[in-house]
């Protein structure tokens, strides 16, 4: 595996895979990135996120940085995948968006030292982990209003092998919104490394296979509105697309 | 169903069901209560805790009731079933006990409205939703090491039907610690009752079957030792047993 993602395919569910920026499923056919469903390229279990994880954006804020890493927990329900549409509530003010990189965990990790830490990682992908800031009444662990909201964490399209990434901690990630540049800054701003964070949480934890951990997003997190497509990319590990819609595609009842 | 459970026996896991007090397999076959491993009634999903949510407790800590609920998700590696070991870390100084009524879902709840939220319920169980208080910098959300360690939320034996339950909300609470009865309360001192959290829950987010509620614990909750058993019991619904270990079952390395 190289770049592996999920798909929705011809009645089924498919492993796909990049050949030389083609797509090709697991029983062999090559299809169009728009004739498939993106699914999360990893089934969504236990997914960590950080707050004020990068220097620029703690200091955007007028926060110092956190003395130690402030991580919550994301339910299934808010993970899509790539070319996915994320409901705007019409009754809030801000919705913004959060390019992050994830790193998925490759194998049961308990007491693991930071310096073996990459050892135990599979690979990475890249989420657009929106916050509804209306709700933010506490930066330090944000309530569940704010961050998981259903279809409010698109992420994909790839999982990039890990063999593939020679350093993510110096990776660029960029967000466009319309096609115009709004968000960039690197994974070298991190203010808890991967490794950090996987020593730290693997300390009073297991992690599991397919754990995630969204490690936070730079400076320039704006608002965004209903029809806006939102563009997060991340240098070497992919370029995901999403939508935002209005309520009128939302009925009021289950 | 009116008492449905699931357990490990013989090498496979069944669902099992209360008999008029005795344990029968899904197979038909008969089996006591210590021959059995017994594991969450409810494979553990998007799991809420509430914090706070009883007056009795706030104010024994001397905290103003909050005025929206205070809710948290829980990864699955928390969960174990009755009759489990819980560790005690050996680096802590308060680990306490937390008896709590646990809602399970039944159907897809989206905005839906107090009056209609039983509706809306598969059952009840118990869990013991264990905080090691040394890291509670903040009450009003707890962080992942004083509410998310492996093994750290017994819960079970029973998922017990919610037609079984004719008023959840005057159900008598109790813990025991080594035969001791330490905690008693009653679900009629909830800040937020049952219906309110399922109102305030689906009004930004979809339940699905199988999502559960911790809905808080009563005043009593105290520290524990190595060696105790404690048990947690809510009136009708069950009784769970749970032994704490000490660091030296568990090696350091996965």
């Amino acid at each position: 595996m190289m770049k592996k993602a999920r798909v929705a395919f011809g009645g089924a569910i498919h492993d796909a895979f990049d050949v030389n920026g083609s797509i090709q499923l697991d029983d062999g056919r090559f299809v169009e990135e728009h004739e498939v469903v993106w699914l999360p390229p990893v089934e969504p279990r236990t997914a960590f996120a950080l707050g004020l994880n990068y220097a620029d954006h703690a200091k955007e804020l007028s926060f110092n940085a956190p003395k130690e890493p402030l991580v919550f927990l994301k339910g299934p329900n808010t993970f899509v995948g790539h070319r996915a549409q994320t409901r705007r509530p019409a009754d809030v003010t801000f919705m913004h968006y959060e390019c992050e990189l994830v790193v998925v965990m490759g194998r049961t990790a308990r007491n693991v030292k930071e310096k073996d830490a990459y050892d135990y990682v599979a690979g990475y992908t890249v989420a657009n982990d929106y916050a509804i800031r209306d709700y933010l009444e506490n930066y330090y662990r944000p309530n569940l209003r704010v961050k998981n909201r259903d279809a409010c964490t698109p992420i994909g399209p790839w999982l990039v092998d890990a063999k593939e990434v020679p350093d993510p901690m110096k990776l660029t990630l960029r967000t466009y919104v319309n096609g115009e540049l709004t968000q960039e800054g690197t994974t070298s701003d991190m203010i808890f490394s991967i490794p950090r964070l996987i020593e730290y949480l693997s300390r009073f934890m297991t992690l599991n296979p397919g754990d995630m951990i969204l490690t936070g997003t730079p400076k320039g997190s704006v608002d965004t509105a209903v029809g806006d497509e939102v563009v997060t990319e991340i240098e070497g590990i992919g370029r995901l697309v999403n939508t935002i819609v209005g309520d009128e595609h939302f009925s009021i009842r289950a």
